[in-house]
């Protein structure tokens, strides 16, 4: 499988963590988002959208949308649970993580960490920051009384809502006063196959590029 | 089924429109979200996020997020396809409409018609309104050369961006340079078993509230 992804990007990152503990061989062609390349031609072909990440099946069928992507590859493991009631539990949570935590988190992230710019960013940072603090209440409050997001094992929930919880603080969030969601991240991490989130290496070339 | 729901939000008339096509029988508990409902101690312990759409199964277990409801709806029927690649694809249109077209399209429309106080938000719209033409244009790409979202029969995709394309209008978005969606919609209604967006009743009250 190829993905096409950031390597600070916390979307791209879920793709790579679960193929991890899937055992799934990836080719990971790094695009850097400041760059411009996810707006050139050959990629628009690749995700119309222009987002990251993207992968390549094995069949050569190009998939968009982390959590898309998330629910694909774990199908079949134990990633997924065989229960429906549980399998809506985690889309519940994979539609709230794209709806109430990443709006607020990563893209706070984005504009304090990543941009270069984090004093253009100043006024949006602030309005996100209810946003933020109710999403890691909810998540306080739900690990208060869980192991795990959905039933009794880590499913792809726990990946979903882990890639962007564990670099808060890079958002402008300290997770002292976090404790549920402090032990739930190191349960996350001592889960055998874990990878941890890489720096980026140089960006990949199109064999043929185009400048549309 | 119990519905608990505001009858202008698309999110909720998702629910309604596929249990219409499904034959499933629902009790609709309309709750104003402008009253502060939601934020009662009550809607909390079903949801403690606070949000609409949520639905009580007959099993007495409630589950929210609209989307998760509607893959959890339509298994083992038409709506949700068989084969996995397309159930991936149907999965992302659920996330882009949640992240790239509900933000943008159902939000101005709440601020221009349904809060009653549209001048408030003369920013907001303006801020909102480049998010929301590209969804337009990436739907309208799409459906030039595709009659469904995702295969050659209605999904719940076509449901779940059926819901707030249909009112774009009332978000300040004119369909008239979109001739593809124009026809899709059309489709969309054209099935047996289309219910339109209701005007809401007066709402529901729990036999037991409290204040907090």
């Amino acid at each position: 499988m190829i993905v096409y992804g950031d390597a600070r990007s916390g979307n791209c990152y879920k793709i790579a963590l679960l193929a991890n503990h899937l055992d799934i061989a990836l080719e990971w062609r790094e695009i850097d988002v400041l760059s411009g390349q996810t707006r050139q031609g050959w990629f628009r072909r690749i995700n119309p959208y222009g987002k990251l990440p993207v992968v390549e099946l094995n069949t050569g069928e190009h998939l968009a949308e982390s959590n898309a992507i998330l629910v694909h590859l774990a199908q079949d493991s134990a990633w997924w649970p065989a229960q429906r009631l549980a399998q809506a539990r985690v889309l519940q949570w994979l539609f709230w993580e794209q709806y109430s935590h990443e709006p607020y988190i990563a893209t706070s992230r984005f504009w304090l960490s990543i941009s270069g710019e984090p004093d253009r960013y100043r006024v949006q940072l602030a309005d996100r920051r209810p946003g933020a603090l109710a999403a890691l209440d909810c998540l306080e409050t739900h690990l208060a009384t869980h192991h795990w997001l959905v039933g009794d094992t880590p499913t792809i929930a726990d990946i979903a809502l882990y890639a962007y919880t564990h670099v808060a603080d890079e958002a402008g969030f300290d997770l002292t006063p976090c404790p549920a969601i402090r032990r739930w991240l190191e349960r996350v991490r001592s889960i055998p196959g874990h990878l941890p989130m890489r720096t980026p290496g140089p960006p990949w070339t199109p064999p043929c590029t185009d400048s549309h």
